[in-house]
C-alpha cells in the first residue's frame, strides 16, 4: 500500500526530529500504545497533552487519529501544528474529512465508525423491525484494526532501523 | 470459555458497585480502552490513577490487566484491593504468576510476554544463527488479544444488560 | 468578591448535574487538583481528556483554566460546551481575553502570565541593559495562584454543603 | 537549608542522565508540574506512568514526593528505583516514614498531611466540643506548600544553569 509505504519514510525522515501522536478517547489510547513503541524504537517521541511534550517545530511530525476525522481537539492540535510547519499524518477512516483534508498523508483504516452510526431516528426504526444491535459499537473496530495496523508498522520499522527486540526492552520502562 | 462466564457474572454482579480497571503502559492503554467502554455501559467504573478515582471498598472489583502478572505497581494495586475486601479479576498470560496467585478469578490471554522472551545471551546465538526477529516485540500480541477480547465482552455485556448502541453513545464524550 | 460568591453559587447549583474541569499544561494540573477535592466533596465530577468523561449535557458546568484565556484545546473545549448548552467558568488572568469572553463567569486570577511576557527582541534589550530574570518563569505565578484560591473554595464548599473531613477522606482513594 | 543546596546539587549532576518525577493523586500533579518545568530547563525529565517513560539506569534520579512518605504506589517506584542504582529523592512531611528510610535525600516539607488527620473518633469528640474544620483538608497544605518550594527551586537551577525565560519558552509546548 503506497500510504503505508510514505508514512514509514516520513516517520524514518524524523528519526532526528520530534514526533507526536495525538487522539482523544479510545483513539487516544491508540496512539498512546504506538507512541510507546516508537519510544521503545529510539524515536523521539511526545504524546499530546501529557506532562514533558515541548514544543513543535518547523519539520516535526504530528500523527493524529481520529476514527472520524472530525474530532475537534485532533483538528485544533493539527491545525496548530500545520501552522508552525509540521507534517501531518492522518489515520482515519474518512480521507475526506477535515482532519484528511488538512493532512499531508492520509492513512486510511476501515471502520465502523461513530460518523457512520444510524441516526437514533434509525434506531426506533431498526428496532420495531428486530434489527440486531452490532457487535462492534460505537468506534471499536477502527480502534482495534489501528491498534493493529500501528503495530505492524513498528515491526517494519525494527527491520528498516535494525533493531533487535532486545534494543527495544533496553529502553523499556523498569520501574513501574 | 467457563473463566470468561465467571468474569462477566462478577462484573454484573458490581452494576451497583464500583469497578476498577489497572495495567501500566500499553496494558494500562487496553484498561482504559476498556473503562472507557463500561462506562459507555453504565457501570460506575474508574481507571486507577486518574484523577477522580474514589476510595474502593468492600465488595468493590478490581480488573488488573498485566501479561507477565508480574508488574510491580499492578501487583501493588491488587494486594491493597484484597485488603480492602475487594474482588480481583486478573487478566493475564500467566495465571501461575504472582498477580494470578492473588486474584479472585483469573482470565488467560494467550501472549507471547515479555517473561517468556529470551534473554540477551540468546539473541547473540540466535543472531549468529540467523535466527528472525520475532513478529511482535515485547507484550503487543497479549495486548492486541486483550483489547480484542475485551471488546468482545462489551458486546455480550451489551446484550446481557439490554443495551443499545444509542444508550452507549448517549453516555459518549461529547467536548472532546 | 463578587466573582467568587457567583462561582460558589454556580458550583452549588449543580450538586445534582455533572461539572467538568478543564486546562492544559500546568493548569491542567491545578484543574486535576481541583477536581480531585471536588471528588472528595461529592460533586460528580471530571477532568476533561481522562477515560472515563461522560457526555456533558445542557445545564452541566464545565471550568475552564487559562492563565492567558487563550489555550487553543481550552477554547475548543469551551465553545463546545457553550452549544451543547453548558454553562463556563473561566478562570484566567485575561477576563478580556477569547475564553473570558465566551464564558458565562469570569473569576479573575493575578499572574504575571505568558501573555505579560516581554518578546524576544525586548529580552535581549533587556540583557544588554542587565535587567534581571523574572523569579517566576511563565504562567508560575498564576499556577500557584490558581491552585491555592481553588483550594481555598473547597474550605468553603465544605462549609457550605456541611463537609467534614472524614467525609471528604472516606471518598479519598485507598488502594494508591 | 542544607538539604535543597543537596537536592540542587544532585539535580545539577544528573543533567546528562534521566530525572523521574512520581507521586499519587494532588501530589502527582506537583511532581508533573516540576516535571514540566525541568524540561522547559532541558531536563531529559519523565512523570512515571506516562506513556513515554524510558528504563531507568544506574546513576538516574528519581524525586518522589509524598505527604505521608507512605503511600504504596510511590514506594514501589522508589525501591524499584533503588534496585536499579538509582538515586531517590524524597519529598515528605515526614521523614521518618518508610519512603524517607529508603530515600538518598529527604526534603521536609511542612503540611499537615492525612497521617497527622485525627482518627474518627476523634471527629466525633471534636465535634461535641465545637471544634471547627480546619481550613485545610487532607493533603493540601502539603501539596501547596510543595508546589511553591519546587517553583522556586526551577528559579534557582535557572539560574545556576544560565538559562532564560526565553530559553524556557523556547521549550514550552505550542501546539496545545
Amino acid at each position: 500500500m503506497k500510504q503505508v509505504e510514505k508514512m514509514i519514510t516520513l516517520m524514518l525522515e524524523s528519526k532526528d526530529r520530534k514526533i507526536f501522536t495525538v487522539g482523544m478517547g479510545r483513539s487516544g489510547f491508540v496512539a498512546r500504545a504506538f507512541a510507546l513503541r516508537l519510544m521503545n524504537l529510539g524515536f523521539n517521541v511526545y504524546f499530546l497533552g501529557e506532562t514533558i511534550t515541548p514544543a513543535a517545530e518547523k519539520g516535526d511530525l504530528l500523527i493524529a487519529i481520529s476514527g472520524t476525522g472530525s474530532t475537534k481537539m485532533v483538528l485544533t492540535a493539527s491545525s496548530a501544528a500545520k501552522e508552525i510547519g509540521a507534517k501531518v499524518i492522518a489515520v482515519t477512516s474518512f480521507p475526506g474529512s477535515q482532519l484528511g483534508e488538512m493532512a499531508d498523508l492520509v492513512v486510511t483504516i476501515k471502520g465502523r465508525t461513530k460518523a457512520g452510526m444510524p441516526t437514533e431516528e434509525d434506531y426506533l426504526a431498526r428496532q420495531i423491525i428486530g434489527e440486531r444491535e452490532p457487535l462492534t459499537p460505537l468506534g471499536s473496530i477502527f480502534e482495534n484494526n489501528s491498534m493493529v495496523f500501528l503495530d505492524s508498522l513498528v515491526v517494519e520499522l525494527m527491520h528498516r532501523m535494525g533493531r533487535t527486540e532486545a534494543d527495544l526492552k533496553r529502553r523499556h520502562a523498569t520501574i513501574e
